[in-house]
């Protein structure tokens, strides 16, 4: 059991300096030799966990993906605003979820599953806007699949660009004016007046999660 | 003049070369002499228009922006909406269009200045956005600078992922889809049932310039 609970650790402390490394040189330039001496663990550490550099990156896309999600509210399309916002909030301040992005959007990265993310932001929009389908939240001709698709696509292109004009400083501005652009086709007006979206809301999301249980992130098939 | 005449044709053919090559490869992983095989001019041409491989990557991603608009209209939203799906439909047929976008998005590409083709499709949107909103055809409350920020970040993001999941095959339905969900929140309901933004939008737009005189592409300062 202290065994295992060890190999864990290690496992995050590779993953830690994967994303370190990913995230300062993207995946072409990052060598092994570099994610060995952020780590601090010995060559037969890292290769027991992570075979090769495919693997590492590999490694950061799931761990971006496993981090806890929002607490469970009452309006759905609240917390689907939340798990924008925080994701938003978290990739201006967690290595992982940024080094999870740029591999994501790494053309370079040849050989790596670069539709994976998108796949899988796209089951937890689903999910979240099917709920709020089915409490009678959203308009009656949205098609949830395509809003979902709609929403996970809009989000990389606004924190692309937020990347490349100010290095993510006004990300959570930009993220804020995208959600109020979309969501006028997607709720009934009655959710909207009701729903915080503001800049604000992602970093009030994480200090709630600070106060609350760890909870385990939402399962995705 | 006629030397003059040569001097642009060799341009476009290096320019067409590099495109192909960064495309293929990627700025960083593309040399210099892939392209000079590729243009098939001699060493001193290229080095002549562009004396490095910066400068090459600068000159494609300054190409695929001065394309040719689409015509003006009466109605600037449907304007607004054919130069989008007209850039959709060039991004799934043009080796141009696609390496700059490629060039762009690409974060391994350091020295480049990657927020160039944001700020320029932001300023193009903003003009057309500006002239629908004195026109009295978007909604009061819309800051026209926001509004184009969010539609050139979206299209970005659901281009990206568009060629993640299936090589742009899909592009233009969720381009198509990507307006559906954001013009309700811009442009008054009466516009929105007259305009046209069907996935077949940006092919019609292009043939119907077939038949058109050629045009200088809009003037961006």
């Amino acid at each position: 059991m202290a065994k295992q609970d060890r190999a864990i650790r290690t496992r995050r402390v590779i993953l830690a300096a994967a994303a370190k490394v990913f995230e300062a040189r993207g995946f072409q330039a990052a060598t092994i030799n570099e994610i060995l001496r952020e780590a601090g663990v010995t060559k037969g550490a890292l290769y027991f966990h992570f075979p090769s550099k495919e693997h590492l990156a590999q490694g950061v896309l799931l761990e971006q993906d496993q981090q806890g999600g929002v607490q469970d509210q009452a309006c759905k399309v609240q917390e689907f605003i939340d798990t924008v916002m925080l994701h938003a909030y978290r990739l201006q301040t967690d290595p992982m979820v940024r080094a999870g992005v740029r591999l994501s959007l790494d053309q370079q990265a040849h050989g790596l599953d670069r539709s994976g993310p998108f796949v899988r932001w796209s089951q937890i929009v689903r999910k979240l806007l099917s709920e709020a389908y089915e409490q009678g939240e959203l308009l009656p001709q949205v098609v949830v699949t395509e809003t979902a698709d709609v929403a996970v696509g809009a989000f990389a292109g606004v924190q692309a660009m937020s990347q490349a004009m100010c290095d993510h400083n006004d990300l959570l501005v930009r993220v804020s004016a995208m959600l109020r652009h979309l969501l006028p086709s997607v709720a009934h007006p009655s959710v909207l007046t009701t729903v915080e979206m503001g800049a604000d809301r992602g970093e009030a999301v994480a200090r709630s999660l600070e106060w609350s249980e760890p909870r385990e992130p939402a399962e995705v098939s």
